[in-house]
């Protein structure tokens, strides 16, 4: 039996701010690294080592895994970067405040662009100042890889090949994983390992700095999956998660 | 012309108790923290900007590394992390203070152990507990590669693959390339590059956590190295690291 570990990165400025983020690069807040601390303690004691850690291009996800590691004293664990692991693209929303576009657009407008699976947010121009296409972490990448927006199928698109190439071969060479990401890109794993409905895929949210444990069978379908540490507070972050962008 | 730059890890807790560190694994001090946020900001003010970095499998080097790139915004850059790079292996002395074993030993066998350059320290039983060849982290190394303990010539051995497997063809690649390392990494790559002799390296002394920039013609030989940032803060740093273990 295998074992994957997935964990949305801490509480960012943005999430504090309740502001669109996707691929803008903001920090942790201090309650985001001390979530971070704490699944690494929650992985620590409940026994979890790893052979290799991947994370995205972004550092919420890259300095929550650091603080992960840390607390594991596996500071030293060879981390895998990539774009792919990247939070959904926001689009023009990315830098908006959550509660004024809602009161612009409407709830309903933005409930579809946050919660409908195939409709993306109005594009970023490339000549957009947020654009990343400019940015220097991509610079080996097709721009065509660079989304100028995203709905939620676009990003279990582009997390797949990731998984397919880099996740699923390493696990099953025997390699003890660990992900740190995003709460877009752990739902396109999670929709995958779980067969789960576009429909329903939209309603499922995952808490921040929890870890997620899969046990997988030797065909890395899922055997069980749970929430490490208190189920109670794991809903409770998840439902404060749903909650954001309401006006 | 090529450019690599080499960072002595901050101060750690063990260079401020004054015990001998070697491959022992312990944390920056808060100055320690300062010294690696400082050595960012130099870099990013001199212009500077990295393809690669790499470092040892200590978190002392790792977490200088990480505040160093934070600094630079540049936390998503790919790491590399290397045993090779790891400090000097300090044998049987590892853990002690430096001035009570030069009080038991006498200076001059100190100074021998610290500053010959093919004397060794006593070495470690593989039995004792600080015996790093039960360490997960190294499993995947030869025993015979994990050393019980080394003299600097031993060090600059162990060190020389890395840079011709490695550092060299990276640097040939045109990546720019940061490491983060240890006082004896760090001057094995010195001695190798600028060609100081057995005798000479002995007395040369690496600061802690102030960027070292060599400047590399095509064929990778020195046209020129020099400290960033205040050159006499560069020399007295060196200076204290000289006076350490005098009893």
């Amino acid at each position: 039996m295998y074992k994957l570990v997935l964990i949305r990165h801490g509480e960012s400025t943005w999430n504090l701010e309740n502001r669109f983020t996707g691929w803008t690069d903001v920090e942790l807040t201090p309650t985001g690294v001390a979530q971070a601390t704490m699944a690494g303690k929650l992985l620590k004691d409940a026994g979890f080592d790893f052979d290799i850690a991947y994370t995205s291009m972004l550092k919420r996800a890259i300095h929550t895994l650091w603080y992960v590691l840390d607390e594991m004293e596996r500071s030293w664990l060879a981390i895998g970067k990539h774009w792919r692991l990247n939070e959904r693209h926001y689009g023009a929303l990315q830098g908006l405040d959550k509660s004024e576009t809602a009161k612009k657009y409407g709830d309903e407008q933005v409930l579809i662009w946050r919660r409908s699976y195939d409709t993306p947010p109005p594009a970023l121009e490339a000549s957009d100042s947020r654009c990343e296409r400019s940015d220097r972490r991509y610079e080996r990448l097709s721009p065509d890889d660079i989304p100028l927006t995203e709905c939620l199928k676009d990003t279990v698109e582009r997390v797949m090949p990731f998984w397919n190439e880099v996740l699923a071969p390493s696990i099953k060479s025997g390699k003890r994983v660990v992900v740190s990401a995003h709460g877009n890109s752990i739902r396109a794993l999670v929709k995958y390992l779980d067969n789960i409905s576009d429909k329903d895929i939209v309603g499922l949210n995952i808490p921040n700095g929890i870890p997620l444990v899969y046990e997988l069978d030797e065909s890395l379908k899922p055997i069980r999956h749970y929430y490490l540490g208190d189920a109670e507070a794991a809903e409770a972050a998840a439902a404060a998660v749903a909650k954001q962008g309401k006006a």
